[in-house]
């Protein structure tokens, strides 16, 4: 008995001592883990991820700052898709390309939730200006020069950097920087087809020193001087994807060239540009159109104190927390070799031209802007066309306006006209998330397949 | 010897169940704080806390986008003050009170630095539009309005609201919209002594719908009648912290009210604001000058809707990050009854206004302005001056620029002249820093103390 008592007791001791170096591993290893306890900081962090991990089916998605309901976040479904979370397809649902609204990144900062995260404290920059009392932050405007020396598809050496809200803001502040340094009233161009804003935009700010006049090429046909002309120059242009020079001759106009898309993502780069006035935007680059974040480099300093001018009475310049967001991003651009979202980017863009292209070879009806394959310098080869839209043309005699035809099949397109272009022309995006992408395809699908005549798809 | 050893045996044993029994416990406890375990946040959360725990001394901060030396965050020193922990004073140094840079607010957000945090995912709100297809979060606009409930100091029922980058943004899209809505010249005034910025703003966007007329006492003076104009009303007014009404008659004038001061931390309010453009900003709620947001309350559907088609010309809307922003700092505010940021505000400015007034009261050569004391509808009681500024003057026949006899004394303030008013008025801000303030108010006793004549302080 007093055997087995002891055998026991040896039992039970050894036991203990065994969970004894099982405590005590495990709480090495969790004081390890945990030597990132974090203080003031988690209940931001919880409730950042505590909405990101309610599941809208993969059609939608939760946001902080969105409606919630029974103190859930509430799933902002993707188009055509509706339910609390997102996972009924509304099938007469009409295939809206429209916009240039760039989410088809989205899936790129999913991807890179932990680097891309940003916790922005209370007290963050409250101040109206930096440490070198100016509006733009120092290390933000490495990170741009740094970007672009990894893109190729600029040359910033000798340049001022201006930042402004999104590209739209920097339109406007380059206009009036232009036109200021001049006596005469500056004429204000664009070759058709252009960005409408360009007209609507300088229509609406007009001043006693600058008019917007309208097409470049026509200018140039009827004038025998062009004198005092300001000229947006779009590379690769917008709608159709083309890279462009200004059409007035140098001497005489100052050119804006507006540079939102001349990334790896949706043009070959045949060479850095380098023109005096270049305009980019994170929103085309990074995809965060929301955030309101562009930057122009300046050749010109006059033009550039001008500019800078127009931000302080437009503004105060950018927002501290758009710099701070737009910062985080390019550091996340900017991981490894630098070049990972510009493959992404530019996958997903030639597969979905690729795509389209194919539909649309198949009509009879319908046509799409040609680009040709073009040496890159950022690819370091030659490449396909991969532009952020399809600038289709409606070639039957009766289809003069090849928005209604669309509209007809449930597509929306942007109508031609608004690009100071034919109505047999319509722009459809191609920028968005797949949701709207594959719809835009399974619609495109049909209406050529109604064609008659043209091959069974 | 056998009994020693089971003895000791016996202790060991009672140790490791203790041991076994403490490590339970213990990993409960913190199985229960890890409950909270981050994932993909924890790196953003880390980095913000690393970076805010690095010490200034007091006398300085580091930020997320400062500069790093050694992978450390560089303190950015407050004025006067450096070193790598800012803890060298600088004695010669000048005190700038020229800005009206509201850091006075900066210690309240360090202690709400839990509620006060917001962490931004990489994907958060990439879109143009919210999902109304607007570009302003209705979560904010509803707690926008709830502030102003809560203060009291604004009628928002019947109101349209339009989001802003500043005020600054906000009135120069108020101009454009009341102009437009006319056919004759709208002349834009403002009472004397008036920001300066209504003038400088006005000019460089000036159209052919406005143009800066000036003085608006002078206007009401020599005209006969005042057709079309447009009246700034600052109330309480910068930089004299005045209360104040539109000076032209109300059937011929659109007035834009100006309440970026209209809060329980500056003024009495006597009763909530009912105009029909009133214009807040956050800069001077919660001191994010930085940030770059405010906000109109329109009553005329037509102005409301020109100035949201300023906002989207101009930028396409205020910043998604910003707006994020906003919104969880005026979660923080409105916390408990919502009135904590209005008691802590209120009694900063207070007891600034009193120590300067009780130096002023003791010199011969210097006044500073009269605020009556006034009942007021948050604090429901009758309470005394707390404003922004100091609007000094100098009394002395010699000091005609009232600016240069403070640089001499080592004090800058923003000179008269530049509000339209007479050069001996200087403008002192109350709004920065402790540092800045403790510095401003020695310089002030020193120079009082050399008059002469005047009670040895």
């Amino acid at each position: 008995m007093a055997k087995f008592k002891g055998f026991l007791f040896g039992v039970f001791f050894v036991g203990s001592i065994a969970l004894n170096i099982f405590f005590l591993t495990n709480n090495l290893y969790a004081g390890h883990v945990n030597k990132q306890q974090l203080s003031w900081s988690q209940r931001a962090a919880a409730e950042a991820e505590a909405v990101a991990s309610v599941s809208c089916s993969g059609h939608g998605i939760t946001y902080l700052d969105g409606l919630f309901l029974d103190e859930k976040p509430v799933c902002e479904c993707n188009s055509c898709y509706g339910g609390p979370t997102c996972s009924h397809f509304l099938p007469d649902c009409v295939a809206d390309a429209d916009s240039g609204d760039p989410l088809f990144l989205e899936p790129f900062w999913m991807q890179h939730a932990e680097s891309s995260a940003v916790l922005v404290a209370g007290w963050h920059r409250m101040s109206y200006v930096f440490a070198d009392q100016s509006y733009m932050s120092q290390v933000l405007q490495n990170h741009i020069l740094k970007v672009h020396s990894i893109a190729r598809n600029a040359i910033t050496k000798g340049k001022y950097l201006v930042f402004g809200g999104g590209s739209t803001q920097l339109l406007s502040a380059a206009v009036f920087a232009l036109s200021l340094n001049s006596s005469s009233l500056a004429r204000v161009v664009a070759a058709s087809p252009y960005y409408p804003v360009y007209k609507t935009q300088t229509d609406f700010f007009e001043t006693a020193h600058f008019e917007f006049q309208g097409d470049a090429l026509l200018m140039k046909r009827t004038s025998n001087s062009t004198g005092n002309a300001i000229e947006f120059v779009t590379s690769p242009n917008n709608p159709d994807g083309l890279l462009r020079k200004a059409v007035l001759p140098g001497s005489s106009v100052n050119a804006i060239y507006d540079h939102a898309y001349y990334w790896p993502h949706f043009t070959a780069i045949p060479a850095p540009a380098d023109e005096d006035v270049m305009i980019f935007t994170i929103s085309k680059l990074t995809g965060h159109a929301g955030s309101r974040f562009g930057w122009a480099l300046v050749k010109d300093e006059d033009v550039y104190l001008n500019m800078l001018k127009y931000m302080q009475l437009a503004e105060l310049g950018v927002s501290r927390d758009t710099q701070l967001r737009a910062l985080q991003l390019l550091k996340v651009v900017l991981e490894g070799d630098g070049r990972e979202i510009f493959h992404f980017a530019y996958e997903k863009m030639r597969d979905r031209w690729e795509k389209i292209s194919q539909i649309v070879s198949l009509s009879k009806r319908y046509t799409i802007q040609d680009i040709p394959p073009q040496y890159c310098n950022f690819f370091e080869k030659v490449r396909g066309p991969s532009p952020a839209y399809v600038w289709l043309k409606c070639e039957r005699e009766e289809d003069t306006n090849c928005n209604a035809v669309l509209r007809g099949a449930n597509i929306i397109g942007r109508l031609g006209s608004l690009f100071n272009a034919s109505d047999r022309y319509v722009r459809l995006s191609l920028l968005k998330r797949d949701d709207d992408f594959n719809l835009l395809l399974y619609r495109l699908k049909e209406l050529v397949s109604k064609e008659g005549g043209a091959e069974t798809l």
